[in-house]
Parts: C-alpha cells; sequence; structure tokens
C-alpha cells in the first residue's frame, strides 16, 4: 500500500498506535501539540513543515512573508492548545544559488513574527535542498490545563474564529496563475495564530475541546469528533465565509469555506453551561478577540454532518491530504 | 552574494549575531544544542535535517537503518551538551509512490533507537515531497552545567572518543557506487551517540569545552576555538583513525580522518588540573565509555594547526560545507 492509498492521517493513526509514552508526557503524537510536563509547568511541542512545490511557491510570497507565515501555521498549532510560544527552532534547506539576501529577509520575517509573539529562535539549521524546505519546531509553554481534541460533548457548542475558506480561494487564484487582489490572498498570506483567542478559552476553563483549521473545517471538525468520541452537526448557513469567498457560487463557496484548509482560525466547543461566561469574556476582551460564531452542535455517534436550512444533509468534497491530490 | 558563496556557518554566523535571547534562554543559537531554563531544571533544544540526495541516498541503507541514523545524528547533539536525550519530533516528506510498509521501518527504526536512549516520540508531521526529507527535534535535559563550545583555555587538553575518518571512508565508496564492507560502512550508517561518554564529562565537570563531530575534526575543533577565543594544535600522529582509513595514503588519510565529517564521536578539551580526574573516571566507566585519546593542545591565538612528528604544519582540505561542494 502506497501512502497515497493509506492517506496522511491513516498514516499517523497507524504509529500513534505502537506508542508508549512515559508518565511525563500528558499528550503524545496525535494532537495539535504533544505536552509534556517539567515540574509544575507544562510544556507543549509542535513541529510543522513547509515545502516548495507543496505548499507554497517560490513568489507567491516575498521572503520575508515566507517567514512570517512559518512561524504563523505553527504557532496556530500552539494557540490551539491554550498555549503561549516561547522557543522556536528553524530548520530550512534551499538551493545553493539563493542569494544570503533572500534567506536573510526570510529568517527576519520569521524572527519579527516571533518576536511579536513573545517567542524567541534559539536554534536552527540550514543546508542544501533541490528546493525550500522549512521546518519549524515551538516549544510552548501554558500554566493551564491544555485544550486537546479529546473532550468534546454531546449538547456542546461549536465555534469558530474569523472566518473561513480565503486562504483556500487565494491559494486556488495562485495556483490558476491569477494574482488574487491583497484583501483576498491575506488570509493566506498572512495568517493570524489566534495565540490570545487560545490562552482566554484555556485561562477560562471555557472550552472541551480545540483544535486549529489548517486542513479544512470539516476533516479537523472530524479530528475533533474521532478524539472525543462523538459526532457533529454543523449548519451550513452559520459558518462565517470570506467576504470574497461568498460571491462565489453555491457548491465552490461549500468547498472552499469547509473543506479549503489553511484559515489557521479556531475551532472548540463549549458546553452549553459555560456559553454565558464566554460571551462576557469575549465581551470585555475587545479587539484581542476575533470575532467567534456558533456553527454547530456536537452529537452523539460518529462522523460530520452540515445541514441546510431545512436540516437535510450537505454533500462537501474532502478536505486536505498530502498524499491524496 | 549566494549561499554557496557565503557558506553554511558565514550565514548562521549573520543570523545569529542579530538576535537577543531571553533571560531564561542560558545558550542561544550557535552550540549544538540551544539551553533554555525551566525553573531549576535545564531543557537542550536542537533540531537537524537529512534530506535525499544530499545527505544521503536511497538504497545505501535499510530504512530502519536510515530511522536510527536520524535520531543517532540528533542525540549527539545532546551528548555533546552532556544532556540525556527526552522527548522527539519527528518531521518526514516522502513521495507519494512511497510504500507505508517502508515509511514504518524508518519509524521503527527511529522509536527503537529513540527507546534505547530513554527518549520517547510525542509528535511529528509527515508530508508529500520530491525526495525524502527528514527533520529531527529533540528536547533533552540536564541537571549539570552544560558543555558548550566556549570555556576551552590555553593548556588545556584536547580529546576526542572513538576513532575518525571511518564515516567518511564509507560515504565515499558509496558515492563512488561502491559497496563498502559492513566492518567500514557501520561508522556511517550506526554512528552511536556518545550519550554516556557526554553526561560523565557533565557530570564530573571533567570538560572545559565539547562538540560532537559532523562536519569534520578541523572544522569543528575551529567552530570550539572560535567559541572560546583560543587555538588549537593538533598532533596529527595521535589522531585514532579507523582502521580502514589507516591503510589508505597518507593525503586521503588525512582528508578523511581530519576532514572528513559525520563520525558523531565528540571532541572536548580538558584543564590539566583535571587529567588525572578523567583518567580515573574513564576507568571505572568501563565499556560505557569509548576510547579516548588526547590529540593536542589548547593554545592562545586562534585556528587550528596540524603538526608532524618534527613540529612542522600539515596541510589538510577543509570539512564539510553543504553549499560548498
Amino acid at each position: 500500500m502506497t501512502l497515497r492509498e493509506l492517506g496522511e492521517f491513516g498514516f499517523l493513526d497507524r504509529l500513534a498506535t505502537g506508542l508508549r509514552a512515559p508518565r511525563d508526557v500528558e499528550v503524545g503524537v496525535g494532537d495539535d501539540c504533544a505536552v509534556v510536563r517539567s515540574g509544575r509547568r507544562r510544556w507543549l511541542l509542535t513541529t510543522d513543515t513547509m515545502i516548495e512545490g507543496v505548499h507554497f511557491r517560490l513568489g507567491w510570497d516575498t521572503a520575508d512573508g515566507l517567514g512570517r507565515k512559518a512561524f504563523a501555521v505553527n504557532a496556530s498549532d500552539v494557540a490551539a492548545m491554550g498555549g503561549e510560544a516561547r522557543f522556536a527552532l528553524l530548520s530550512v534547506a534551499v538551493p545553493n544559488r539563493t542569494s544570503a539576501a533572500e534567506l536573510e529577509r526570510f529568517h527576519r520575517g520569521f524572527v519579527r513574527a516571533a518576536g511579536a509573539a513573545g517567542c524567541a529562535l534559539v536554534g536552527g539549521n540550514l543546508s542544501a535542498a533541490p528546493q525550500w524546505m522549512i521546518t519549524v519546531t515551538l516549544v510552548g509553554e501554558t500554566e493551564y490545563p491544555p485544550l486537546t481534541r479529546a473532550g468534546a460533548k454531546p449538547g456542546d457548542r461549536i465555534y469558530v474564529s474569523g472566518t473561513l475558506g480565503g486562504a483556500a480561494f487565494a491559494r486556488s487564484l495562485l495556483l490558476a496563475g491569477r494574482r488574487p487582489p491583497p484583501s483576498v490572498s491575506r488570509p493566506w498570506r498572512r495568517p493570524t495564530p489566534r495565540l490570545a483567542l487560545g490562552r482566554m478559552l484555556a485561562a477560562r476553563a471555557l472550552a472541551s475541546a480545540a483544535i486549529d483549521l489548517s486542513d479544512g473545517l470539516i476533516q479537523d471538525l472530524g479530528h475533533v469528533c474521532r478524539a472525543s468520541g462523538v459526532g457533529a452537526e454543523v449548519e451550513a448557513s452559520r459558518v462565517p465565509l470570506a467576504a470574497a469567498v461568498r460571491t462565489q457560487r453555491p457548491g465552490r463557496r461549500l468547498a472552499l469555506g469547509f473543506a479549503g484548509g489553511e484559515d489557521y482560525e479556531l475551532l472548540f466547543t463549549v458546553p452549553r453551561a459555560r456559553l454565558a461566561r464566554l460571551d462576557r469574556t469575549a465581551r470585555v476582551s475587545g479587539r484581542r478577540v476575533p470575532r467567534l460564531t456558533a456553527i454547530g452542535e456536537i452529537v452523539s455517534g460518529a462522523g460530520v454532518s452540515v445541514l441546510d436550512d431545512r436540516g437535510a444533509a450537505v454533500e462537501i468534497a474532502g478536505g486536505f491530504d498530502h498524499y491524496r491530490r
């Protein structure tokens, strides 16, 4: 069986089952971050890779922007667990012909984005490769119980932050050789890791489960359902779509907004008893926290259903899997 | 200026100078690991990448062996700082056509090597790429002051563990399309991270500086000299060469043993006052610690000199730099 047949997640599932975690590993393989205890502290560990030709193309963004994005997509995993990003390791491979100036701009973009989030670059590695390959490892920290994918219960409300589909829309235009206007390309080029929101959810114990939306709403909500042993019902008309996506024809709107990926917003579930507290907390947090939208409810069973306004099931093409494109 | 002109280390030097490290970062960019304080503990953070076609070719080793090696070359950095390897993150990119069985063998090799060293795989990432790309991040721990590249003083003796040049010899045969016998290929395929030795040096405060030999003796000793603000004199005839390398003609012997790279032995410096203690400790440690050989002395000044038996300078071609081959 090749990876294309098995798929990325099928493979990751198989790997994770064989591992025994030592006692100080609170969360191991299979969540946004691993959680490791160190005395009374908790460290969050996460790593992610961006490869030229697979995740991005040179020329789609400046080197500076690429650096910012490399930090953001990793910080998003720390945000999803409710942590602060503290230390970064940056492993970069580039072709020999790459100019030192370009690599410096990339590095500066990364360090600035990290610095703005209170995160220090403490180590790294540089080597040669046929194309750009960027692997970031972040060490996060939290003093609160971390948000995980497990913990959602029937009756919990499902929330997402910000708007969805914008990144996938920009990406699809870029792939087609078109230059999206800044308002459209921004969500793809400059995702905002929702660190303040994640901290708020963890500090006030508001969410029963959380994940960052990197692979598309349906797929990522599916991860939460599997980890929590529950199902989910999403009301299609409630999902907040990016402005540019709302003007698309219905089928494309759904594909971009529900299965597009790379939005790096947070999806989280909130028990009914904490809904009022979420409202109050979000109100006093003001602009530090993005718009939050309730899009559906956790139910018993398994799988994600998307329902139209009459309660009928809506069919949507699957999310992002590197091995199945 | 391209990277080929500037070189890997020139570039890394430029990057490191611009960084301000927060107070809990004890050692930042530029050593084998970063050192971060967490309460009374110290965490060691390191990352390294192996790329198909740059660092290895498929077919040079089994997938299982590749997994072991990916762990070992990273654990070697933890060893050089005197730490224990605790947690690992594994980011792998492979072509779509890769069989799941092959990737599982790779994974099993990694997990076994990590497990043997007391290290748990806690997270990772899988994506598609034109060729294999393996990035490992290790989190190590130490309760002792970490060994760094800085700290060597004139008069300190220079030691290396094991024998040198074997890995470079095997690699050169593989590159030439020849199949080295197991005794020759072993140092390249199965480097042994010198974790027990590093622990011993740190726990007993025996070494004033240390580094792992990944880029070749001259280059890595040069890193120690620059970080410590000193020079070094190596007695060529004292450098312990791998058996297969000793039979080569003199020029090739020197190139492999002094500039070959990928030996993953430790180089460390020992103040004269601690030489007797090093001897005693190494004796009682028995087989946990490899053979240690004194190869020269730290001197005031700068740079690495290699001297023959009459005290004349020996010329050796430079070490391993990804951008200058």
